[in-house]
C-alpha cells in the first residue's frame, strides 16, 4: 500500500490507506487516543485504541494504516486542512523511537541561546518553520522576479583572494600555505560576469568577522545581489529595487497567509512609489522632529534609522524608505560619485520598518578613475588586476544592489534577533553548538599544510 | 527614447530605434562599416558610415540610434535570431572605450591557464558563455524538480565547527581565537534540516582542499544536495534520481538548443531505467572485458570507471550506470549498511559517460547505531551532540544524493577540464589569478585578531 501524505488524506474518506509522521501530540480520553500525526505537508489526526499505541510518546516516527473518517461535527478543527476528517488506526509501527522531551515543544518557552542549542529539535516547532517556510518564499520569489526581468542567475565563489574589498571584518582560510579569505561581498565577480551577460543576480553567502553581538548582525549570511548594465540613471536601480519589493511582499503574503498569521505579522505597507530622500534631508528631518542633532555625522545610527521609518509612516504611509547620497568617503572605492556635489555618491539604501535591508548604487564604470580610485584609497592596483580586466575592456554605465534575506525575514515577521531568521546562524560565541562548550579558545594553532 | 534589446529589435521594422551593447566584431568594406552589436539578448548588425564609427575597436560599449531595416537577401544570417535584419546606424554616442585585445575573443585558442587569467575578458566568448548558461539550466531544473516534488529548500552554512565528517582535504578558517572549517558537504544540516521537513534539498558551495590537481576536482564547487524521509527501500533515492535526471536533460535539450550546437553536444542518451550493478559486480565485468583484475579492490577508479561506462553504453544503450553497493570501510559513519551483508553498503554512485556526477545512499537513522558508529570510526559523541539530537528525538528511514553541477556540466559538453565548468575555479594554484603571481608563499603569518 502505497503511503499518502497527511495533506492528502482528505482525497481517500472511506478508504482504508497509510501514513507516516512524527507525534506531534498525543491526548489520552477514557479509551480512547487522539495522535496528532505530522509531516512534511501537515497535520492528521488519529483515533487509536490505547493498545495501539502503548508507549508511543511524541516525536516518536510512526506508520499507520486505518480508515479516513469524517469528524463528529463538534471535533472539526477549521484551523487545519485536514480538519474535518480523521484517520481510525488499524495497524501502527513504530519507524523510530524518541527520548522524552526536554521541553515542551508546541509551546516554546526558552531563551534565544537554548533555543538554538536545540535547533535540531526546536526546528520542529511549527512557528520556528514558518520563519523558513517564509525565508524560502522570500528567496524563491527573489530569483523569479529577476528571471523573469531577463537577469542571468551566476554562482559566486566564496574562497577569495588577499584582495577584498577592505576592512578588517574578514574571516582568513589557510589556503595550501597562502593566504585567502572568506567573501564579504560578490561585488566585484557580479561586476565581472554582468561584462559578459549584461544582467545578472546571485544568492550567495556572505561572511563578516563582526567581533561584537548585535541584534542585526550574522556572520554568515544569506545575499541577494544584483547587477545591471546599461542604466539611463542610477534611479533606475531604485526602480528595480521598488519592483522587485512589491513582488517578494505580494508572492509571501499570498502563499504564506498560514506563516504571516502564526506570528500575527503583516507585510509591510508600500506606497505606489517609495519615498526617496537624501542622508543629510534624513538628518534635518530627525533634528527638526526629534532635537537630535546629527547633521554632521557620516552615516545614520541605528536610532536614526528607526526614527526616520517612523516620518516615512506618518508623512507618506510607508514603511518603507530609501535614502540616498551617502558621503563618498564612507562607501566602496567602486561607488559612483554624484557630479553635482562629489562629496556625495550615487548609493542609497533601502530601510524597512527601522533596519536597512538593501544597500546599491552606482558603479563607476571608467577604467582611468576605477584606477585612480583603487589607489586614493590605499590599495595596490595589482591586486585588483584580474577585476580591472572588465574595464580596461568595456564597461557600460552600470549599478546593483543587495539584499540581505535573514533581516528582511526579521523585519516581515517582526522577530527580535536576526538569528531567529537563520537556520544555522554564527557568530563570534557559536558555531551550532556554542563555542565555549564544542572547544576551548585557541588549543592549538592549526597545522598548515 | 526607450532602450531596445537586440532580440526584441525584429519587431520594430521601419522604426527609428536605440539599442545599446558590446562592439563584437568591426568590417569595414569600402565606404560601410558593418559593426556586431552584442547585448545580453544577442547579437545585431548595425551598418554605419566610417565616420560615424571613427576609432570604434572591439569590445567598445556603444549607445547607437538607427532605422532598422531588411538585409538584402544575401546578406541574411539564418544563425541570428535577428538575422533577417540591421539598424542603420544614424547617431552613435561611445558610453565607454576598450584597450586593444590581447587575443582574438571570438576565436580562442588559449591554453587553460591563460584562459583563465583573463576571465573577465574570455567569459564574453560566445562558447564560454554558454557552459554558463548549460549550468543555469541545470541548476535551477533541478530546484524546479524537486519543488515539484514537495521538497522544501534551505540554505547550508559554509562555516562548519570542528566537528567535519572526518578527512584531511578540509579548509581551516581562523574564528574569533576558535578553530573553524569550510564546509565538505550539507550531509549533517540536510537530515537535521529534514527532522523539520521531511524532504528537503540545497544548492551549495561545499570546499576541498585537494592537494592535487585533476580534471575531475575542484577547491570549490557547487553541490546539489537532496534528502528525503519516510523512503519504503533505498531504491525509492535512486528512483528520484533517475526521475531527476531526465527532467534536467529534458530541459537542457528543450532551452539549451543553440548551446548545445555550440559544442556540438548532445545530452546523454538514458534508458526509461538506467542500469543498476554493484561494485563487486562492476569488477567482474571489467575483469572479463579487459582482463584488468580489480576485483579485490574497495573502489573503482578512474578508468574501472571509465570501462564500466563503456560497457552501459553497449550492452544497454545507457550513458548513465548505478554502481551500487560500495563497502562499508570506504563510506562515510552515517551510510547505511546492507542487512545481507553489512560488509557493504546501500550507497551508489551515478556514473555518466565515464565519471562519478552523483553520490548516495539509504543512511543511519537510528540513534544508538548511529553513536555507535560514530564512536568505531575513532570520532567523538561530543562532538556530533548537536547533530544527534534531531536521531535522538525520532528520524524516519531516510536518505539522499548529491550531484555536482560543474561535474555534470562537463560530461554534457564533453568538456575536457572540471575548470572549464566554473566560473572562478579555485585549486591549489589559482584563486583568480595564479597564486604564485598574485603572493608568495606564505609571506606571513596572518594576525589572530
Amino acid at each position: 500500500m502505497q503511503r499518502i501524505t497527511n495533506s492528502e488524506t482528505v482525497k481517500y474518506l472511506g478508504k482504508i490507506i497509510r501514513v507516516s509522521g512524527w507525534v506531534n501530540s498525543r491526548r489520552d480520553h477514557g479509551g480512547i487516543v487522539f495522535l496528532d500525526l505530522r509531516d512534511g505537508s501537515g497535520i492528521l489526526q488519529i483515533v487509536a485504541t490505547p493498545n495501539l499505541v502503548e508507549g508511543v510518546k511524541e516525536e516518536y516516527v510512526l506508520e499507520i494504516e486505518g480508515e479516513v473518517q469524517k469528524r463528529p461535527i463538534k471535533m472539526v478543527n477549521p484551523e487545519l486542512e485536514t480538519g474535518e476528517i480523521e484517520l481510525k488506526a488499524q495497524k501502527i509501527k513504530i519507524l523510530a523511537k524518541a527520548d522524552s522531551l526536554p521541553f515542551d515543544l508546541r509551546d516554546l518557552k526558552l531563551t534565544l541561546p537554548r533555543l538554538l542549542d536545540y535547533r535540531p529539535l526546536t526546528l520542529r516547532n511549527r512557528k520556528i518553520r514558518a520563519i523558513f517556510k517564509i525565508e524560502e518564499e522570500l528567496i524563491s520569489s527573489f530569483r523569479k522576479t529577476m528571471k523573469d526581468l531577463g537577469f542571468t542567475e551566476f554562482e559566486s565563489p566564496a574562497i577569495v583572494p588577499a584582495t577584498a574589498e577592505g576592512g578588517a571584518e574578514v574571516f582568513h582560510i589557510d589556503y595550501f600555505n597562502h593566504d585567502a579569505y572568506l567573501s564579504q561581498s560578490p561585488q566585484l565577480y557580479k561586476q565581472i560576469v554582468l561584462g559578459a551577460f549584461e544582467k545578472v543576480f546571485t544568492v550567495t553567502h556572505v561572511f563578516r568577522a563582526e567581533p561584537s553581538v548585535t541584534t542585526r548582525h550574522l556572520c554568515e549570511y544569506i545575499s541577494l545581489d544584483i547587477e545591471m548594465g546599461f542604466i539611463d540613471s542610477w534611479q533606475d536601480l531604485m526602480d528595480t529595487c521598488e519592483n522587485l519589493m512589491k513582488n517578494i511582499f505580494s508572492n509571501i503574503e499570498k502563499n504564506c497567509q498560514r506563516e504571516l498569521k502564526i506570528f500575527e505579522a503583516s507585510i509591510p505597507k508600500i506606497t505606489s512609489k517609495i519615498p526617496r530622500i537624501k542622508m543629510r534631508e534624513a538628518q534635518e528631518i530627525i533634528f527638526k522632529r526629534t532635537g537630535k542633532d546629527h547633521r554632521k555625522e557620516m552615516d545614520l545610527d541605528p536610532e536614526d534609522e528607526k526614527e526616520i521609518c517612523r516620518f516615512a509612516k506618518e508623512k507618506h504611509g510607508s514603511e518603507l524608505i530609501f535614502i540616498t547620497h551617502y558621503p563618498t568617503k564612507k562607501r566602496p572605492f567602486y561607488t559612483y560619485p554624484d557630479s553635482e556635489d562629489p562629496e556625495y555618491t550615487l548609493s542609497f539604501d533601502l530601510l524597512c520598518r527601522g533596519l536597512e535591508i538593501v544597500t546599491g548604487g552606482q558603479r563607476i564604470n571608467d577604467y582611468k578613475k576605477l584606477t585612480e580610485n583603487i589607489k586614493k584609497l590605499g590599495n595596490e592596483v595589482k591586486d585588483f588586476k584580474f577585476y580591472l580586466q572588465t574595464f580596461k575592456y568595456g564597461m557600460p554605465p552600470e549599478g546593483g544592489f543587495a539584499l540581505g534575506a535573514e533581516r528582511m525575514t526579521k523585519q516581515i515577521l517582526g522577530l527580535e534577533n536576526i538569528r531567529e531568521a537563520s537556520l544555522f546562524p554564527r557568530d563570534m560565541g557559536r558555531i551550532d553548538q556554542r563555542l565555549s562548550v564544542l572547544q576551548p579558545k585557541r588549543k592549538k594553532i592549526h597545522p598548515v599544510k
